[in-house]
Protein backbone atom coordinates (compact mmCIF):
# COMPACT_ATOMS: atom_id res chain seq x y z
CA UNK A 1 0.00 0.00 0.00
CA UNK A 2 1.14 3.16 -1.11
CA UNK A 3 0.66 7.17 0.27
CA UNK A 4 -0.96 9.61 -1.67
CA UNK A 5 -2.04 12.70 -0.83
CA UNK A 6 -1.39 14.24 2.10
CA UNK A 7 -4.49 14.64 3.88
CA UNK A 8 -3.33 16.38 7.41
CA UNK A 9 0.23 17.17 8.76
CA UNK A 10 -0.10 17.77 12.28
CA UNK A 11 2.63 18.46 15.08
CA UNK A 12 3.62 14.93 15.46
CA UNK A 13 1.86 12.57 12.58
CA UNK A 14 0.78 13.38 9.26
CA UNK A 15 -2.24 11.34 7.59
CA UNK A 16 -2.27 10.20 4.04
CA UNK A 17 -4.70 9.04 1.56
CA UNK A 18 -4.33 5.52 -0.16
CA UNK A 19 -5.70 3.91 -3.25
CA UNK A 20 -8.65 2.48 -0.78
CA UNK A 21 -10.79 5.44 0.08
CA UNK A 22 -11.86 3.80 3.63
CA UNK A 23 -7.93 3.91 4.27
CA UNK A 24 -5.29 6.05 5.58
CA UNK A 25 -1.73 5.84 5.94
CA UNK A 26 -0.33 7.66 9.50
CA UNK A 27 3.25 8.81 9.61
CA UNK A 28 4.94 9.09 12.71
CA UNK A 29 7.19 11.76 13.10
CA UNK A 30 10.04 12.93 15.65
CA UNK A 31 8.26 16.06 16.72
CA UNK A 32 7.24 16.25 20.38
CA UNK A 33 4.88 19.46 20.79
CA UNK A 34 3.61 20.31 24.57
CA UNK A 35 1.01 23.01 25.99
CA UNK A 36 -1.09 23.26 22.95
CA UNK A 37 2.13 23.41 20.02
CA UNK A 38 3.74 26.10 22.27
CA UNK A 39 7.05 23.85 24.01
CA UNK A 40 8.30 21.62 21.17
CA UNK A 41 11.09 19.42 20.01
CA UNK A 42 12.57 17.26 17.54
CA UNK A 43 13.39 13.70 19.20
CA UNK A 44 15.63 10.81 16.59
CA UNK A 45 13.36 8.08 16.80
CA UNK A 46 10.66 8.79 18.75
CA UNK A 47 8.20 8.39 16.03
CA UNK A 48 9.50 4.56 15.58
CA UNK A 49 9.16 4.29 19.09
CA UNK A 50 5.29 5.68 19.12
CA UNK A 51 4.32 3.74 16.37
CA UNK A 52 5.48 0.64 17.46
CA UNK A 53 4.05 1.17 20.99
CA UNK A 54 0.45 2.61 19.51
CA UNK A 55 0.45 -0.37 16.94
CA UNK A 56 1.23 -2.69 20.12
CA UNK A 57 -1.49 -1.49 22.43
CA UNK A 58 -4.09 -0.80 19.31
CA UNK A 59 -4.09 -4.75 18.43
CA UNK A 60 -4.52 -5.00 22.08
CA UNK A 61 -7.29 -3.38 22.18
CA UNK A 62 -8.74 -5.04 19.03
CA UNK A 63 -8.15 -8.50 20.15
CA UNK A 64 -10.11 -7.56 23.76
CA UNK A 65 -13.07 -6.23 21.75
CA UNK A 66 -12.28 -2.90 21.44
CA UNK A 67 -13.06 -1.33 17.94
CA UNK A 68 -10.62 0.98 16.61
CA UNK A 69 -9.52 2.48 13.61
CA UNK A 70 -6.06 0.35 13.68
CA UNK A 71 -5.30 -2.09 10.72
CA UNK A 72 -1.98 -2.79 10.77
CA UNK A 73 1.54 -1.83 11.33
CA UNK A 74 3.19 -0.81 7.48
CA UNK A 75 7.08 0.16 8.43
CA UNK A 76 8.96 0.93 10.98
CA UNK A 77 7.09 4.95 10.74
CA UNK A 78 3.61 3.87 9.50
CA UNK A 79 0.48 2.16 9.92
CA UNK A 80 -2.62 1.72 8.09
CA UNK A 81 -6.05 3.04 9.34
CA UNK A 82 -9.29 3.25 8.73
CA UNK A 83 -10.45 7.01 7.77
CA UNK A 84 -12.86 8.20 9.89
CA UNK A 85 -14.49 11.75 10.55
CA UNK A 86 -13.07 12.79 14.14
CA UNK A 87 -14.96 13.73 17.03
CA UNK A 88 -13.61 16.87 18.19
CA UNK A 89 -13.73 15.41 21.80
CA UNK A 90 -10.67 14.45 24.35
CA UNK A 91 -11.11 12.15 26.98
CA UNK A 92 -8.90 12.10 29.53
CA UNK A 93 -9.23 8.59 31.56
CA UNK A 94 -7.52 9.24 35.27
CA UNK A 95 -6.55 5.70 36.70
CA UNK A 96 -4.25 7.71 39.18
CA UNK A 97 -4.58 10.80 40.12
CA UNK A 98 -1.85 13.20 38.11
CA UNK A 99 -0.66 16.77 37.81
CA UNK A 100 -3.63 18.51 35.80
CA UNK A 101 -6.48 17.22 38.49
CA UNK A 102 -3.67 17.77 41.22
CA UNK A 103 -3.35 21.56 40.13
CA UNK A 104 -7.01 22.52 38.89
CA UNK A 105 -8.48 20.69 42.38
CA UNK A 106 -5.92 19.87 44.83
CA UNK A 107 -6.06 16.23 44.57
CA UNK A 108 -3.00 14.05 45.94
CA UNK A 109 -0.85 13.15 43.39
CA UNK A 110 -0.29 9.21 42.33
CA UNK A 111 -3.17 8.80 44.38
CA UNK A 112 -5.77 5.97 43.12
CA UNK A 113 -9.25 7.58 43.22
CA UNK A 114 -12.21 5.22 44.12
CA UNK A 115 -13.78 5.38 40.55
CA UNK A 116 -11.75 6.10 37.10
CA UNK A 117 -12.06 9.57 36.79
CA UNK A 118 -12.85 10.72 33.26
CA UNK A 119 -12.38 14.95 31.75
CA UNK A 120 -13.70 15.71 28.28
CA UNK A 121 -11.75 18.73 26.33
CA UNK A 122 -13.22 20.14 23.42
CA UNK A 123 -10.29 19.72 20.58
CA UNK A 124 -10.54 22.94 19.05
CA UNK A 125 -6.68 24.15 19.42
CA UNK A 126 -8.23 27.84 18.89
CA UNK A 127 -10.18 27.83 22.36
CA UNK A 128 -6.83 26.18 24.02
CA UNK A 129 -8.55 22.52 24.20
CA UNK A 130 -11.12 23.54 27.31
CA UNK A 131 -12.81 20.89 29.74
CA UNK A 132 -16.84 20.56 28.54
CA UNK A 133 -19.20 18.43 30.37
CA UNK A 134 -21.76 16.11 28.78
CA UNK A 135 -24.78 18.39 28.81
CA UNK A 136 -22.15 20.71 26.49
CA UNK A 137 -21.10 18.22 24.30
CA UNK A 138 -24.56 17.22 23.31
CA UNK A 139 -25.83 20.85 23.04
CA UNK A 140 -22.73 21.58 20.77
CA UNK A 141 -24.09 18.31 18.82
CA UNK A 142 -20.77 16.87 19.07
CA UNK A 143 -22.34 13.87 20.33
CA UNK A 144 -25.55 12.10 21.17
CA UNK A 145 -26.27 11.62 24.89
CA UNK A 146 -26.78 8.01 23.52
CA UNK A 147 -23.29 8.23 21.94
CA UNK A 148 -21.42 9.58 25.01
CA UNK A 149 -22.44 6.87 26.74
CA UNK A 150 -21.17 4.54 24.95
CA UNK A 151 -17.98 6.66 24.58
CA UNK A 152 -17.37 6.31 28.37
CA UNK A 153 -18.25 2.58 28.31
CA UNK A 154 -15.31 2.09 26.27
CA UNK A 155 -13.13 4.76 27.74
CA UNK A 156 -13.79 2.62 30.91
CA UNK A 157 -13.22 -0.98 28.58
CA UNK A 158 -10.06 0.45 27.33
CA UNK A 159 -8.49 1.70 30.69
CA UNK A 160 -9.34 -1.61 32.55
CA UNK A 161 -7.59 -3.72 29.86
CA UNK A 162 -4.98 -1.61 29.48
CA UNK A 163 -4.14 -1.35 33.68
CA UNK A 164 -4.36 -4.95 33.35
CA UNK A 165 -1.70 -5.42 30.51
CA UNK A 166 0.59 -2.81 32.30
CA UNK A 167 0.30 -4.22 35.75
CA UNK A 168 2.05 -7.43 34.03
CA UNK A 169 5.10 -5.47 32.56
CA UNK A 170 6.10 -3.59 35.76
CA UNK A 171 4.38 -0.40 34.46
CA UNK A 172 1.62 1.65 35.76
CA UNK A 173 -0.87 3.12 33.87
CA UNK A 174 -2.00 6.80 34.74
CA UNK A 175 -3.97 8.56 32.40
CA UNK A 176 -4.64 7.70 28.54
CA UNK A 177 -6.14 10.56 25.81
CA UNK A 178 -8.66 8.87 24.27
CA UNK A 179 -9.99 10.20 21.03
CA UNK A 180 -12.97 8.81 18.81
CA UNK A 181 -14.41 9.14 14.99
CA UNK A 182 -17.02 7.67 13.01
CA UNK A 183 -15.89 5.54 10.25
CA UNK A 184 -17.63 4.98 6.64
CA UNK A 185 -20.85 3.55 8.41
CA UNK A 186 -21.73 6.46 11.04
CA UNK A 187 -20.06 3.72 13.70
CA UNK A 188 -17.82 5.11 16.22
CA UNK A 189 -14.60 3.92 16.86
CA UNK A 190 -11.24 4.51 19.01
CA UNK A 191 -8.41 6.64 16.68
CA UNK A 192 -5.82 8.33 17.08
CA UNK A 193 -2.81 7.31 18.72
CA UNK A 194 -2.13 5.40 22.16
CA UNK A 195 1.13 6.05 23.42
CA UNK A 196 3.87 7.63 26.02
CA UNK A 197 2.71 11.17 24.01
CA UNK A 198 -0.52 10.70 24.98
CA UNK A 199 -0.92 8.14 28.28
CA UNK A 200 0.73 9.12 31.45
CA UNK A 201 2.69 6.01 31.94
CA UNK A 202 5.26 5.33 35.50
CA UNK A 203 7.50 2.51 36.01
CA UNK A 204 5.82 0.82 38.22
CA UNK A 205 8.77 -0.03 40.74
CA UNK A 206 9.89 3.93 41.79
CA UNK A 207 7.05 5.89 40.38
CA UNK A 208 9.51 7.25 37.74
CA UNK A 209 7.72 9.19 35.18
CA UNK A 210 8.27 7.63 31.31
CA UNK A 211 6.04 9.57 29.62
CA UNK A 212 5.91 13.16 27.84
CA UNK A 213 5.79 14.70 31.35
CA UNK A 214 9.72 13.98 30.77
CA UNK A 215 9.16 16.48 28.21
CA UNK A 216 6.86 18.60 29.66
CA UNK A 217 9.11 19.07 33.16
CA UNK A 218 12.71 19.11 31.46
CA UNK A 219 13.40 15.69 33.14
CA UNK A 220 15.29 14.34 29.92
CA UNK A 221 16.02 10.92 28.74
CA UNK A 222 13.18 11.21 26.75
CA UNK A 223 13.47 8.82 23.71
CA UNK A 224 15.47 6.52 26.57
CA UNK A 225 12.44 6.18 28.52
CA UNK A 226 9.67 5.81 25.50
CA UNK A 227 11.49 3.00 24.09
CA UNK A 228 11.92 1.41 27.82
CA UNK A 229 8.13 1.57 27.36
CA UNK A 230 8.05 -0.01 24.02
CA UNK A 231 10.46 -3.12 25.13
CA UNK A 232 8.51 -3.60 28.38
CA UNK A 233 5.02 -4.23 26.17
CA UNK A 234 7.16 -5.97 23.29
CA UNK A 235 6.82 -3.32 21.03
CA UNK A 236 10.21 -3.51 20.34
CA UNK A 237 12.97 -5.58 21.03
CA UNK A 238 15.78 -4.18 20.72
CA UNK B 1 -35.52 36.25 66.89
CA UNK B 2 -32.27 38.01 68.03
CA UNK B 3 -28.75 37.81 66.49
CA UNK B 4 -26.11 35.93 67.82
CA UNK B 5 -22.93 34.74 67.99
CA UNK B 6 -21.50 35.50 64.05
CA UNK B 7 -20.99 32.26 62.53
CA UNK B 8 -19.45 33.86 59.22
CA UNK B 9 -18.58 37.04 57.72
CA UNK B 10 -18.71 36.72 53.76
CA UNK B 11 -18.62 39.16 51.10
CA UNK B 12 -22.20 39.81 50.54
CA UNK B 13 -23.91 38.10 53.53
CA UNK B 14 -23.25 37.40 57.54
CA UNK B 15 -24.66 34.35 59.39
CA UNK B 16 -25.66 34.68 62.66
CA UNK B 17 -26.42 31.59 65.00
CA UNK B 18 -29.64 32.11 67.04
CA UNK B 19 -31.28 30.71 70.13
CA UNK B 20 -32.59 27.73 68.11
CA UNK B 21 -29.21 25.64 67.12
CA UNK B 22 -31.06 24.41 63.91
CA UNK B 23 -31.83 27.97 62.85
CA UNK B 24 -29.13 31.03 61.65
CA UNK B 25 -29.82 34.29 60.56
CA UNK B 26 -28.55 35.51 57.01
CA UNK B 27 -27.87 39.42 56.83
CA UNK B 28 -27.61 40.82 53.51
CA UNK B 29 -24.87 43.55 53.27
CA UNK B 30 -24.62 46.51 50.79
CA UNK B 31 -21.87 44.94 49.32
CA UNK B 32 -21.20 43.57 45.39
CA UNK B 33 -18.04 41.27 44.72
CA UNK B 34 -17.10 39.74 41.23
CA UNK B 35 -14.41 37.90 39.88
CA UNK B 36 -13.72 35.84 43.22
CA UNK B 37 -13.46 38.67 45.51
CA UNK B 38 -11.59 41.02 43.14
CA UNK B 39 -13.61 43.35 41.52
CA UNK B 40 -15.52 45.13 44.97
CA UNK B 41 -18.56 48.22 45.35
CA UNK B 42 -20.40 48.91 47.73
CA UNK B 43 -24.42 50.11 47.10
CA UNK B 44 -26.45 51.25 48.73
CA UNK B 45 -30.26 49.49 49.38
CA UNK B 46 -28.79 46.39 47.49
CA UNK B 47 -28.76 43.69 50.37
CA UNK B 48 -32.65 44.75 50.60
CA UNK B 49 -33.52 44.51 47.13
CA UNK B 50 -31.62 40.68 47.48
CA UNK B 51 -32.72 39.84 50.51
CA UNK B 52 -36.52 40.28 49.42
CA UNK B 53 -36.15 38.48 46.02
CA UNK B 54 -33.76 35.43 47.49
CA UNK B 55 -36.66 35.72 50.05
CA UNK B 56 -39.25 35.61 47.55
CA UNK B 57 -37.59 32.83 45.19
CA UNK B 58 -36.91 30.79 47.95
CA UNK B 59 -40.48 30.88 48.87
CA UNK B 60 -41.95 30.18 45.55
CA UNK B 61 -39.69 27.19 44.94
CA UNK B 62 -40.78 25.68 48.86
CA UNK B 63 -44.20 26.32 47.61
CA UNK B 64 -43.43 24.20 44.60
CA UNK B 65 -42.13 21.10 46.44
CA UNK B 66 -38.28 22.03 45.86
CA UNK B 67 -36.45 21.74 50.03
CA UNK B 68 -34.63 24.52 50.94
CA UNK B 69 -32.98 26.16 53.66
CA UNK B 70 -35.93 29.17 54.14
CA UNK B 71 -37.59 29.96 56.88
CA UNK B 72 -39.05 33.37 56.77
CA UNK B 73 -37.93 36.80 55.47
CA UNK B 74 -37.39 38.44 59.28
CA UNK B 75 -36.56 42.09 58.40
CA UNK B 76 -35.04 44.34 55.02
CA UNK B 77 -31.76 42.85 55.42
CA UNK B 78 -32.64 39.83 57.74
CA UNK B 79 -34.19 36.10 56.92
CA UNK B 80 -34.39 33.01 59.09
CA UNK B 81 -32.73 29.86 57.36
CA UNK B 82 -32.31 26.26 58.55
CA UNK B 83 -28.67 25.50 59.73
CA UNK B 84 -26.78 23.78 56.85
CA UNK B 85 -23.58 21.48 56.46
CA UNK B 86 -22.34 23.59 53.55
CA UNK B 87 -21.58 21.11 50.31
CA UNK B 88 -18.77 23.03 48.20
CA UNK B 89 -20.19 22.69 45.01
CA UNK B 90 -21.99 25.27 42.65
CA UNK B 91 -24.09 23.66 40.10
CA UNK B 92 -24.10 26.88 37.31
CA UNK B 93 -27.61 25.68 35.61
CA UNK B 94 -27.65 27.80 31.83
CA UNK B 95 -31.15 27.89 30.64
CA UNK B 96 -29.39 30.04 27.87
CA UNK B 97 -25.94 30.35 26.40
CA UNK B 98 -24.03 33.42 28.16
CA UNK B 99 -20.90 34.70 28.88
CA UNK B 100 -18.90 31.94 30.22
CA UNK B 101 -19.68 29.10 27.73
CA UNK B 102 -19.57 31.80 24.82
CA UNK B 103 -15.81 32.67 26.11
CA UNK B 104 -14.88 28.94 26.69
CA UNK B 105 -16.65 26.90 24.12
CA UNK B 106 -17.59 29.34 21.60
CA UNK B 107 -21.39 28.76 22.06
CA UNK B 108 -23.11 31.49 20.77
CA UNK B 109 -24.90 33.87 23.31
CA UNK B 110 -28.25 34.29 23.93
CA UNK B 111 -28.87 30.84 22.07
CA UNK B 112 -31.06 28.08 23.67
CA UNK B 113 -29.40 25.00 24.12
CA UNK B 114 -31.57 21.74 22.99
CA UNK B 115 -31.08 20.80 26.69
CA UNK B 116 -30.18 22.83 29.79
CA UNK B 117 -26.45 23.28 30.14
CA UNK B 118 -25.16 22.51 34.00
CA UNK B 119 -21.83 23.19 35.32
CA UNK B 120 -20.16 22.14 38.36
CA UNK B 121 -18.19 24.35 40.12
CA UNK B 122 -15.54 22.83 42.99
CA UNK B 123 -16.56 25.83 45.79
CA UNK B 124 -12.91 26.38 47.01
CA UNK B 125 -11.54 29.95 46.42
CA UNK B 126 -7.96 29.14 46.88
CA UNK B 127 -8.41 27.20 43.81
CA UNK B 128 -10.40 29.63 42.15
CA UNK B 129 -13.57 27.70 41.76
CA UNK B 130 -12.35 26.00 39.05
CA UNK B 131 -15.08 23.41 37.17
CA UNK B 132 -15.24 20.17 38.26
CA UNK B 133 -17.30 16.90 36.89
CA UNK B 134 -19.10 13.84 38.78
CA UNK B 135 -16.23 11.23 38.59
CA UNK B 136 -14.34 14.22 39.94
CA UNK B 137 -16.31 15.47 43.09
CA UNK B 138 -17.53 11.52 44.14
CA UNK B 139 -13.89 10.77 44.01
CA UNK B 140 -13.29 13.72 46.18
CA UNK B 141 -16.08 12.37 48.81
CA UNK B 142 -17.61 15.63 48.14
CA UNK B 143 -21.16 13.91 47.40
CA UNK B 144 -22.25 10.17 46.12
CA UNK B 145 -23.05 9.21 43.18
CA UNK B 146 -27.04 8.99 44.25
CA UNK B 147 -26.61 12.51 46.07
CA UNK B 148 -25.22 14.13 43.17
CA UNK B 149 -28.33 12.62 40.66
CA UNK B 150 -30.81 14.00 42.78
CA UNK B 151 -28.92 17.40 42.94
CA UNK B 152 -29.17 16.91 39.43
CA UNK B 153 -32.72 16.80 39.23
CA UNK B 154 -33.66 19.67 41.90
CA UNK B 155 -31.71 21.80 39.33
CA UNK B 156 -33.53 20.71 36.27
CA UNK B 157 -36.69 21.40 38.62
CA UNK B 158 -35.86 24.53 40.16
CA UNK B 159 -34.40 26.58 36.91
CA UNK B 160 -38.12 24.66 35.21
CA UNK B 161 -40.32 26.55 37.65
CA UNK B 162 -38.14 29.42 37.76
CA UNK B 163 -38.09 29.78 33.88
CA UNK B 164 -41.91 29.64 33.90
CA UNK B 165 -42.32 32.50 37.04
CA UNK B 166 -39.82 34.68 35.15
CA UNK B 167 -41.67 34.43 31.80
CA UNK B 168 -44.51 35.48 33.42
CA UNK B 169 -43.09 38.28 34.96
CA UNK B 170 -41.33 39.67 31.63
CA UNK B 171 -38.22 38.84 32.51
CA UNK B 172 -35.73 35.86 30.55
CA UNK B 173 -34.10 33.50 33.74
CA UNK B 174 -30.62 32.73 31.83
CA UNK B 175 -29.08 31.20 34.20
CA UNK B 176 -28.52 30.50 37.84
CA UNK B 177 -25.71 29.59 40.52
CA UNK B 178 -27.36 26.88 43.16
CA UNK B 179 -25.91 25.66 46.20
CA UNK B 180 -26.57 22.51 48.39
CA UNK B 181 -26.43 21.78 52.07
CA UNK B 182 -26.99 18.96 54.68
CA UNK B 183 -29.61 19.77 56.99
CA UNK B 184 -29.35 18.24 60.50
CA UNK B 185 -30.76 15.39 59.86
CA UNK B 186 -28.48 15.19 56.66
CA UNK B 187 -31.40 15.67 53.81
CA UNK B 188 -29.61 17.91 50.88
CA UNK B 189 -31.38 21.33 50.98
CA UNK B 190 -31.12 24.31 48.55
CA UNK B 191 -29.43 26.78 50.55
CA UNK B 192 -27.24 30.41 50.23
CA UNK B 193 -29.11 32.95 47.89
CA UNK B 194 -30.82 33.39 44.61
CA UNK B 195 -30.61 37.12 43.52
CA UNK B 196 -29.51 39.13 40.87
CA UNK B 197 -25.82 38.23 42.47
CA UNK B 198 -26.40 34.66 41.51
CA UNK B 199 -28.63 34.43 38.52
CA UNK B 200 -27.86 35.94 34.80
CA UNK B 201 -31.78 37.52 34.32
CA UNK B 202 -32.43 39.55 31.05
CA UNK B 203 -35.57 41.72 30.37
CA UNK B 204 -37.49 39.71 28.13
CA UNK B 205 -38.76 42.70 25.89
CA UNK B 206 -34.84 44.00 24.76
CA UNK B 207 -32.75 41.05 26.39
CA UNK B 208 -31.34 43.95 28.51
CA UNK B 209 -29.40 42.24 31.07
CA UNK B 210 -30.38 43.35 35.01
CA UNK B 211 -28.08 41.33 36.71
CA UNK B 212 -24.72 41.21 38.16
CA UNK B 213 -23.07 41.57 34.69
CA UNK B 214 -24.54 45.18 35.17
CA UNK B 215 -21.48 45.66 37.75
CA UNK B 216 -18.72 43.13 35.71
CA UNK B 217 -19.10 44.98 32.26
CA UNK B 218 -19.49 48.12 34.17
CA UNK B 219 -23.01 48.58 32.66
CA UNK B 220 -23.91 51.04 35.35
CA UNK B 221 -27.64 51.46 37.36
CA UNK B 222 -26.97 47.85 38.72
CA UNK B 223 -29.24 48.76 42.29
CA UNK B 224 -31.88 50.30 39.73
CA UNK B 225 -31.82 46.84 37.88
CA UNK B 226 -32.32 44.85 40.75
CA UNK B 227 -35.16 46.89 41.93
CA UNK B 228 -37.24 46.49 38.65
CA UNK B 229 -36.42 42.85 38.81
CA UNK B 230 -38.08 42.77 42.42
CA UNK B 231 -40.45 44.67 41.67
CA UNK B 232 -41.58 42.56 38.82
CA UNK B 233 -41.36 39.52 41.09
CA UNK B 234 -43.83 41.26 43.34
CA UNK B 235 -40.83 41.00 46.16
CA UNK B 236 -40.47 44.70 46.51
CA UNK B 237 -43.60 47.14 46.12
CA UNK B 238 -41.71 50.22 45.60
Amino acid sequence: MEKRELLFDGNEKQVYATDDPSLVIFHFKDVLTAYTGVKRAVLKHKGIVCNAISSRLFSFLESNGVRTHFVEKLSDRDQICRKVDAIPLEMIVCNYVNGPLTERLGMEEGARPSDTIIDLRYNREELGEPLINDSEAIALGIVTKEELASLYVTAHKVVSVMDGLFSGCGLKLIDIKLEFGRDASGKIILCDEISPDTCRIWDASNDEKLDKDRFRLDLGDIVASYTSIAMKLGALTE
